[in-house]
């Protein structure tokens, strides 16, 4: 649980009594490269965090066409946020790229950490805040930029997420075709 | 303040003691059509609620071209978040479509006030949760919707938004020209 508490404290510092409470609260579980998290018409049970490996949050549109909403790797927290904050049916799916080894915790257990104690709020917070951020920052870039220039942000932002995210993915995420990312790369 | 306090009371439950404390932190103004909160360029001090009136959130582009990042009308949170956040330099423009009347704080007030009554962040964590989750359904809908699908998803969403906004503003949201949209609707 290292990891764990190493993640929290970056915003929120425990004590140790603080932290085997927090604890009991998380469980961790091992996926296999390809295995869903959580699978588009399920009910959205859990939250992730993940210790090692690659997601990818996908929307499937009305055409069988995916979109890759969002990647994440070590240290981001992943799920369809939508249907697990208002416990309801599953919009997205979540599917491992790599192998991948995550902390996770259900929705009761969620309610029920943040009435018994209220500062861990304070870390939820911080990370919706950078969540929603990031968020924007996706919607700006899809208004302003085209699919040359995206690829150059990402590039920057998160170089090393592009070298373990093979082009079909990543031309999913961009909102292009395969060979028009061809073309760019 | 009675409609600071309803709108947190709808989220989270203050005494008349408690709420007294936190609308401390709060000071209201007026701004009349066109009127600029948030200016590129200048320092972001605060964030804002509106109570009455109508904003825009503005992203001006290397080529001069406007997008609209989002509206914001009566209960609605607005502010350039990451220069406010980050304490940095505003990126976009916050002005008002219509006259509009706001609570706002400071950065200093928001971190003291989470400091000295920490059951406030509930209250803000909820509202990230709101906006990350529309952020979101933003992404999604720039990534597989086309410009009139995005028209009728935001009819359907915001009906009395679409009523008031001109739609030279409309396009600018949407991510099409002006002609583009008068072909649509």
């Amino acid at each position: 649980m290292q990891f764990l508490r190493k993640h929290i404290e970056k915003i929120l510092p425990l004590t140790d009594e603080e932290f085997a409470f927090v604890a009991t609260h998380f469980s961790t579980r091992k996926y296999k490269k390809h295995q869903y998290l959580v699978q588009e018409g399920d009910e959205v049970k859990h939250c992730y965090l993940v210790i090692s490996g690659l997601l990818k949050l996908v929307y499937n549109d009305d055409n069988g066409k995916d979109h890759i909403v969002s990647f994440a790797m070590e240290d981001w927290w992943e799920s369809d946020y939508y249907a697990f904050y208002t416990q309801s049916i599953a919009t997205m799916s979540l599917q491992c790229i790599e192998d991948t080894e995550v902390y996770c915790f259900s929705f009761e257990n969620y309610k029920k950490l943040c009435e018994e104690f209220p500062k861990i709020e304070h870390f939820f917070l911080q990370k919706t805040n950078f969540g929603f951020l990031a968020a924007q920052r996706r919607i700006l870039s899809l208004l302003t930029s085209n699919a040359k220039e995206r690829y150059e942000q990402l590039l920057k932002q998160y170089p090393s997420l592009l070298q373990r995210v093979p082009k079909s993915l990543l031309a999913a995420y961009l909102g292009v075709s395969r060979e028009t990312l061809s073309r760019l790369v």
